[in-house]
């Protein structure tokens, strides 16, 4: 026996964390995959990022994709911001529910968003106030919670004040974030017990990479733990454009798939998400890496 | 809290499973493979098939390659049969200990062995008299336990009761093969469950595709269930060489990530087996669909 909760969250993050790193995409395009994903049943989905368009080019349209939200309102819309000026014009933007990045190690901190560690920790006070006046919830989402690409391994220590501190300045929820896919099971559970222990009754999250293969499983061992908030990309939307095959962000329907033979509800049909993986994959121009989506779903017996 | 054994005994399948649907590789080439991976601490490897040169040209050479094996003593090397015939030549070839495949699901061993479940079956009590009089040891491994591409779902207690026969007629060990990589974790454990409470303390292992993305998760539902046994392959060799980047088996090197991180004893060293897979895809001659592989290992931090 294993066992399962009787639900599980999905956040769908591939209109954000997938398209990232892609070459601009056109609104429009943006635009149906949102339709796509909205038609799904899943429950959440970030739906853009307000941060540097410099920096990040295929964000720039924040504004104009948080304008195509209103039409799709059976959705848990949110967006992802990288500090107070991004939050504002998320807010102004009609977005309420934000994701805030914090890297809990500075050698990412300073390279992804020249400041430290604790710099970035302290600006969650005043994004939180502005959330809160605006009655939307604000999640902190801890990158590089198990390893950075600069520091090595995080210490769980580490990332267990950070959670508690980004609570005490107002953080609704929290996510730890495997942003170079390095997790695995065993420090899945090791780094969710460290935060728990910090955090009460606060919701947290996972939102894992599969660089490394890890993903899934990383994802099991989180739900086996009692994590009910998992993030994913359809197709595993987030892979490097220079290395075909290469995994970015966990499928969702690899997700999906999983969750439901264990009969834990999602709510998620999983044949429309394998329908807006292939939309996905056209609105890139590229093959994505899920292995679901490669196989064409589930097994369709031919005998 | 997950639970973790102390240790769990890999079988490395690459050069069978692996290279079975590539065009066949020159015999001196499957010898440096198999170097490279008897280098790496790996326990168990499965190093060819005795089966139809006709049906499996790339298992040719199977006599040639057990030749090879006296000079690598510290694995237990075996091989694998589809019947009596292939077990005569194992045995004469100096190959004690054999895998023994058997369709749980009649359209698959029709299809693939021209002979129903039930006939396979019953042909395990030779093969089992001609391997214990050699000395050896004969493992049952149950093909298509979970699904069949053509009968579909495989009933939990269609594949336990073969597991029970295979165990009367003389089945050593028994393994459960996901041959099209349709399992999932839940599925996973109650198969495991059911095939326990009829096999009593036969040893039991798995042997996952990662075709759908749940090799590595199936793997660790297995190993928290109670099994110590896993098929992998370097590289995820196995993958169909006409859809890149598609799975085959669960890469050895992303489940010996995994087991290392959770404390669990393999005795194989992770940079052999990296070596290892890189060699696995020259001899190829073309990628392989490990994450792990991709990514070029362990995180090495540069800060």
């Amino acid at each position: 026996m294993i066992g399962f909760p009787q639900a599980v969250s999905l956040r769908e993050v591939g209109p954000r964390d997938g398209l990232q790193i892609e070459a601009p995409v056109p609104t429009a395009r943006k635009a149906e995959l949102l339709r796509a994903l909205a038609a799904t049943g899943l429950p959440r989905i970030e739906a853009t990022a307000f941060v540097s368009p410099t920096a990040v080019p295929s964000m720039a349209d924040a504004a104009d994709v948080a304008a195509l939200l209103g039409e799709l309102p059976d959705v848990a819309w949110s967006a992802l911001v990288a500090g107070p000026g991004g939050a504002s014009r998320a807010l102004a933007a009609g977005v309420r529910d934000l994701e805030y990045v914090v890297s809990v190690a500075d050698g990412h901190s300073l390279a992804n968003a020249r400041r430290t560690s604790q710099d970035a920790l302290t600006a969650t006070a005043g994004i939180a106030e502005r959330v809160h006046d605006a009655g939307g919830v604000l999640e902190v989402v801890l990158a590089v919670a198990w390893d950075c690409p600069f520091d090595g391994p995080t210490p769980v220590a580490r990332a267990a004040a950070a959670a508690a501190t980004a609570v005490s300045l107002g953080a609704d929820v929290i996510c730890l974030g495997d942003t170079i896919g390095t997790a695995s099971p065993a420090r899945v559970v090791a780094l969710l017990d460290a935060v728990w222990a910090e955090v009460g009754d606060v919701p947290v999250g996972c939102h894992f990479h599969d660089t490394r293969g890890m993903g899934i499983a990383n994802s099991l061992a989180a739900v086996q733990a009692g994590v009910t908030m998992l993030d994913a990309s359809v197709g595993g939307l987030g892979g490097c454009p220079f290395a075909p095959g290469a995994s970015g962000n966990i499928a969702t329907e690899e997700l999906v798939y999983l969750l439901e033979d264990a009969g834990v509800a999602t709510g998620v049909r999983l044949d429309a998400v394998l329908d807006a993986a292939r939309l996905a994959a056209d609105v890139v121009g590229h093959d994505l890496p899920s292995g679901l989506l490669r196989a064409g779903g589930r097994s369709r017996p031919s005998g």
